[in-house]
């Protein structure tokens, strides 16, 4: 059976439109670009377009009769169009997904993002991929590629009981880790490093410049 | 006695430069400007000259020999500028201080800087103010001004155990409040609204449009 959708999925925000490589480079590469309302019109300014929108669809200019795509209205005033986005990519089998432009712009929009990667981390593989950082939140063992020498920032979505990290070059042994700022601007050792915690944290593999 | 300092006191933290008029009128009616090492070169391109300048120093193009003002070098590997430059004011009796430039380029710093707000809003008087917000981080019953409709977020910093909010459109009654997305969007009713928090929680006061 083929798949509806083509891979890689890629989720398109309203917050700040990507100008760095890495993420225009993940948009052009992306087999489906799904958008969230207002983020359609910002697609089109910048000449590509968007095969699926969700949201209030009150944002954008488009109209559902010029749009190919798929338009898919979602009124609940108690989400926010990526955790819309994201239940809907779920729904659909599609649990692998790259999140453009969910930071940069309002900030409490920006915190309010890490907060749905944080819920949805738990339910799908997703990640945020913006101009500075790949931004994921991690639960348990995992192991991450990594330069040496590059920039890797830890912070705890709460209270975090046990977290041990290697190949970082300021270890964390099984320590307690509240929320805080001391986990900030770390820095991998070697090609990879890997995280054990306890509970969510946030981890920002920061580009290499 | 005649205070060393000029009021108001505005730090520049080195996130992004603020665009919004807001901002920088707080930057233009500032008595004294301190900056955290790197943000002074961004200031004297925009043609203003820091009385202070505290951190690395290993960031500026500035030399000391050129700098007339205070020149406060902190080598300090396990803080943050920005937590060397609050300190820094608490030591001299500065208690009361607005923020430019803490949020907007790196996630992870941006995100650090709000812990670092989290830490100082017990100890002093302090907010940041970017381009499209105010944000305060407060514990206890505290009251603010608004205009009806005005965008208003909340965020926990860690676990609330109760909550309770007057004047804004969605209302908290002594609630739980963890931290997540739930808080994000709300809306002032009126000229004022209330906050009384049993823990920390982020407000991100949005400007008006």
């Amino acid at each position: 059976m083929t798949a509806f959708f083509q891979t890689p999925i890629v989720v398109l925000a309203n917050g700040r439109f990507p100008s760095n490589v890495i993420p225009l480079q993940i948009l052009d590469e992306a087999g489906t670009v799904i958008c969230t309302d207002g983020s359609a019109d910002t697609l089109l300014q910048f000449e590509r377009t968007p095969h699926v929108i969700i949201g209030d669809l009150d944002s954008t200019k488009l109209k559902k009769s010029d749009f190919k795509g798929l338009w898919i209205p979602d009124q609940d005033q108690y989400k926010t169009d990526l955790q819309k986005t994201l239940e809907w990519c779920l729904l659909n089998d599609l649990n692998e997904i790259a999140v453009l432009g969910a930071m940069g712009e309002r900030e409490d929009h920006s915190l309010g993002n890490l907060h749905v990667l944080a819920e949805f981390s738990e339910k799908m593989t997703v990640h945020f991929i913006t101009d500075f950082a790949r931004i994921y939140c991690v639960k348990g063992q995992q192991t991450f590629q990594s330069k040496k020498g590059q920039q890797i920032s830890i912070a705890a979505v709460e209270e975090v009981s046990s977290i041990t990290t290697k190949g970082l070059k300021y270890a964390l042994n099984n320590e307690l880790f509240p929320p805080a700022c001391n986990g900030i601007s770390n820095e991998a050792e070697g090609d990879e490093f890997s995280i054990n915690t306890s509970h969510p944290i946030w981890l920002f593999i920061n580009h290499i410049e």
